[in-house]
Order: structure tokens, then C-alpha cells, then sequence
């Protein structure tokens, strides 16, 4: 791009530490890096788009932590390392304070995760961001949808709903009276990020893992579907926290909520039988839950 | 995506053969590829937006053409072996024949350079495409702009200049009168392709490479620029066709569309006067011309 436009670029050129393993990043015809011997790659392409996935008014800091995370939240389900990260956006004009708010998010986000940027695409267009993410796996260890069996146990991380809440809260449908509550939830739909450490510790535990985007119900039925195995859950255990309780005004609902809620970047994973016992040392730091069972015989 | 928009999915899901090196292509969180050991990853992300890179009425083939070509091209310029694709799309409706169209175009080329898509995203919104392209390459094999040094011979592949007047036919500007003629430098525009065989020959022969695509100028300014050289260029070497003669009138025009025509997928590199023996062997089907040298000594 020529002109005013290429001004853009600096908000995103060698901003970051360079990662060993990335030989060349911006300022050649592409990047260049060296993945370790023995590994595979895991990559997760996620296109937002102005009025699709976020309001046009967004925070730019919201959209670039969305856009970051929730591809990243991909690569942890494939129980894959992030490392690095190529963009493509599209913006209508030159306006600086928003490219200072949203590259400044992207790359607290991205040095977080020891990502680095190394290379895409500016361009004057509608506002897009398509996000390129890759992750690095040991050969046969990524955690796939399609190897759940029979008699593996169901289980999520953390605590499911508060970000269907916090979208609710935006969109400014069913909001409670508490402002507080209600700012607090708000913040937990902006502010979710992925259960990196809890990915990695899976690989050697769970036979299957996605992560929870469209909703408990839907990202289950991919696993149950691409593995061909039945499941029962146990609606009793599911968990969500007492804020989403006193937002959604009771108990039932705050299960509709933790069945349904996208954007949790929080995982649902299947443990055979002999791996259970292995999952309180590997997950030491991550909150899980059980919530059932495949083909169905909840404990 | 729900409803009808995942249909659109069907245009792109499975249409290829798999790569050895894909271990996982499209239905999970993420792709998986297995690069071999000793083996770099060449990286390069393009957008191209509808009404800034091409015509809203644009024929959707040529569209695809365009964006997996110049990506392919980015590749090559680093001499990288094309593998892998992803692909972030956007579209305002559900077009099927749009769709057809594209997607064809899209494989065939794919097909042809024996590169899978991997994966990707569609969604709605105004029409966009990022492509993230990515090939092998030796390590310390690729090709950069930083690379020229004193006494460097330059050199270009093909003719220069025809995507510059197939331009003006596209644009209804400078039209000259042979019908035939602008159609034949229309249809050069649209069919462009990369010199992937030219890019792997010259991984041990060339100093540096750069595709043109911003013109012949802007893109040897890189390689200088990068590499901390001058040139000298035989402005009378310019490698053009007869047809962008006639098309625009005279030599001297047509040197001016060789010097500043983009889009043209040609490799501008360079190599040191102890490898141009070698040329000729390594760049037996593919048209080069040397055309200056780097301080300035013009033989």
C-alpha cells in the first residue's frame, strides 16, 4: 500500500521479541520459521467481520483480543503451543487511536502466549480481520474430536454461561437491575481467554477435545458426531457461577445458560476410564468439571 | 455458521486429494500438517478487497486467480515449495453460482501446484478474501531481499509490462484499437501465473529474489534497499512482447510499462558473477534476461 495507508503498518511492525524459531518475519515476500524436528503444526483461520461478530462501534481492544483469542482457543483444543500469528485486515480510513487501542490488546494478548506477528496484509475495505494462528503439537499427541470411545467420561473447564451473559449485557437484553453484576459479566464476555496450560496438559490424557465456542450442546455434538459415540450428561453437575445465578434469576436458567453459551474459550474434553486418575495432577491449576459419560452411564 | 450459510462450506470442503504432509485438513478445531524434518515454512497472507483489489462485478474465477496467484508468487520469490492454504472469505449473500465459479478456479490452480486447502472460515459481510499460503523450504535455502551484494548480476524472468496494458483494457483506459489485441492482453492480465519452477531452481544459484508484483522499480528498490546496494539497469534490456508495443505505440512506452507494471508474477533476482554459468542449465524451460548489474558495472 501506498501513502497514508502504509502509516498502518507501524502500528504492527517489530513490536515484539523475536521467537527463536522465527527466521525472518515482516519486511520479505513471507515469513520464515524453523518448526522443531518431530512436530507438527497446528493451524486455525478466524475471519470477524464489522457487524457480524462485533458491533461497528466495538472497542478496537475488545476486537482484537476477540479475534486473538478465540483462535488461539482453537490450537489449545488441539492441545497445540501457540507461536505464531499472521493477520490480514481491512480497514475504511487511517485512524490512528484505534489502531493504538487494537494493536496495543493484540499484542498484550499475543506477547502473553509468546505469539509473534509475523506478517499479513493492510488494506483500505470494510472492516475484516482474519486471523491465521498456528500452534506447534508433537507428532500423533494433538488432541482431535474423532477420538472419544465408548465409556469415556465427559468433562469442561472452568464455569459455563457468564459469557452469554456479558452478551447479553451488551446487546442490553434481560439485564438485570445490578449494575455491578452486570458490568461484572460484561467484562467476563470481553475478558475470556483460553485454557492454554489446560490444552497442553491434555495430550497425554484425553481422548478428545474442542473448544466451547458455539455452545456446550453444539461442540459436544461435534465430538460425539466425528467420533461416533453416544453420551449422557448430567445437567446437575454442570457448573456456572452464582453471579450468572443471580443474572439469570435461578438455577434452570443458569443451566440453559452454561448448555448454550459461545465464546467460552473453556474446553470439553473425554478422559477414558484408566486416564481419570491423572487428571487432578495435570490440571492442577485449571478448574474441571465431570458432566458425564459416553455411551451414557453416568457414576 | 448456521442456516444457509454453511452451504456454502460444501463449495470448499474435500474437493482435493490429500497431501502426504496433511495429517488433518478441514472438521476439526484445527488443521494438522507434518512439515519433514530439516524442512522451513515459508509464510505469506494476502486480502484482497472487493472495489480496491477488483471490480465488484469482477468474474469470480478471475478473483480466485488472483488471490491464490499472488500468494503462490509471494512463495516462490523466497524459493518455497507451495503446500498448504487457508482461507478467510467473506460474502454478502449466498450466491451458488458465484460460488461455483470462484471455487473451481480456486482448486484448479491449487490442484495444479499441488497445493491443499486446509481449512479457513466463511462468514457474512462484505466481500473479502485473506489467503494464508504456505510452502517448504530447505533450511538456509530461502531466497530474500536482503541477499544482493556488490557486483551482483540482475536479472528478470518472462516480459514485463503486458498485466500493466491488460489493465488498461480492464479499466477502458489507453484501449488501443485491435480488438483482438486488448483481448489478448486482458486475457494475460487475468492468467498471469507464478514462476514456481524458476523460484526453486535459483535456491542455490540467485543472491536474492522478489516477485513484481508493485513493479519492476518499486520491488529491485527492496532487494537495494534491503540488501544495502546500488544498480545500474540497461533500461535497453527490458525483456517485452511485441504485443505491449503495438498496444501502446512504441519502445520506449513499453519500457516504461515494463518498469512500472505490477501484478506481474515475474522474479526480479540477482546472482553473483560465480553463478551465472549455472543459469542457463537451472532455468531451462523458464525465459530470463539480465538486465543490469549491481554497483553499476554494465557489461
Amino acid at each position: 500500500m501506498s501513502g497514508e495507508f502504509s502509516l498502518i503498518d507501524k502500528y504492527f511492525a517489530h513490536k515484539q521479541q523475536s521467537r527463536k524459531d522465527v527466521v525472518l518475519a515482516q519486511g520479505d515476500d513471507c515469513a520464515i520459521v524453523a518448526p522443531s524436528n518431530g512436530s507438527h503444526i497446528a493451524i486455525s483461520t478466524d475471519t470477524l467481520v464489522s457487524g457480524t461478530h462485533f458491533l461497528a462501534d466495538a472497542d478496537p481492544a475488545h476486537i482484537a483480543h476477540k479475534a486473538l483469542a478465540s483462535n488461539i482457543s482453537d490450537l489449545v483444543a488441539m492441545g497445540a503451543s501457540p507461536a505464531w500469528v499472521s493477520m490480514g485486515i481491512s480497514l475504511p480510513e487511517m485512524n490512528a487511536s484505534w489502531l493504538e487501542r487494537f494493536s496495543s490488546a493484540f499484542f498484550k494478548l499475543a506477547d502473553y502466549y509468546g505469539i509473534q506477528l509475523i506478517g499479513g496484509d493492510t488494506t483500505r475495505g470494510p472492516l475484516t480481520i482474519t486471523l491465521t494462528v498456528q500452534g506447534l503439537v508433537p507428532e500423533g499427541k494433538a488432541l482431535t474430536r474423532h477420538g472419544a470411545e465408548s465409556g469415556d467420561w465427559i468433562y469442561v473447564t472452568g464455569k459455563l454461561g457468564d459469557a452469554k451473559a456479558g452478551l447479553d449485557v451488551i446487546l442490553e437484553k434481560n439485564i438485570s437491575g445490578d449494575r455491578e453484576l452486570n458490568s461484572e459479566l460484561q467484562r467476563r464476555h470481553f475478558e475470556a481467554t483460553p485454557r492454554v496450560l489446560a490444552g497442553l496438559a491434555l495430550r497425554d490424557i484425553a481422548s478428545s477435545a474442542i473448544d466451547i465456542s458455539d455452545g456446550l450442546i453444539s461442540d459436544l455434538g461435534h465430538i460425539l458426531k466425528r467420533s461416533n459415540v453416544g453420551a449422557r450428561l448430567n445437567v446437575a453437575e454442570l457448573p456456572f457461577s452464582d453471579e450468572l445465578v443471580r443474572f439469570v434469576g435461578g438455577t434452570e436458567a443458569a443451566q440453559q445458560y452454561a448448555l448454550t453459551s459461545g465464546e467460552e474459550y473453556e474446553l470439553c474434553f473425554t478422559v477414558p476410564e484408566a486416564n481419570r486418575g491423572q487428571l487432578e495432577v495435570a490440571l492442577s491449576t485449571t478448574p474441571f468439571t465431570c458432566i458425564g459419560r459416553s455411551p451414557g452411564l453416568v457414576s
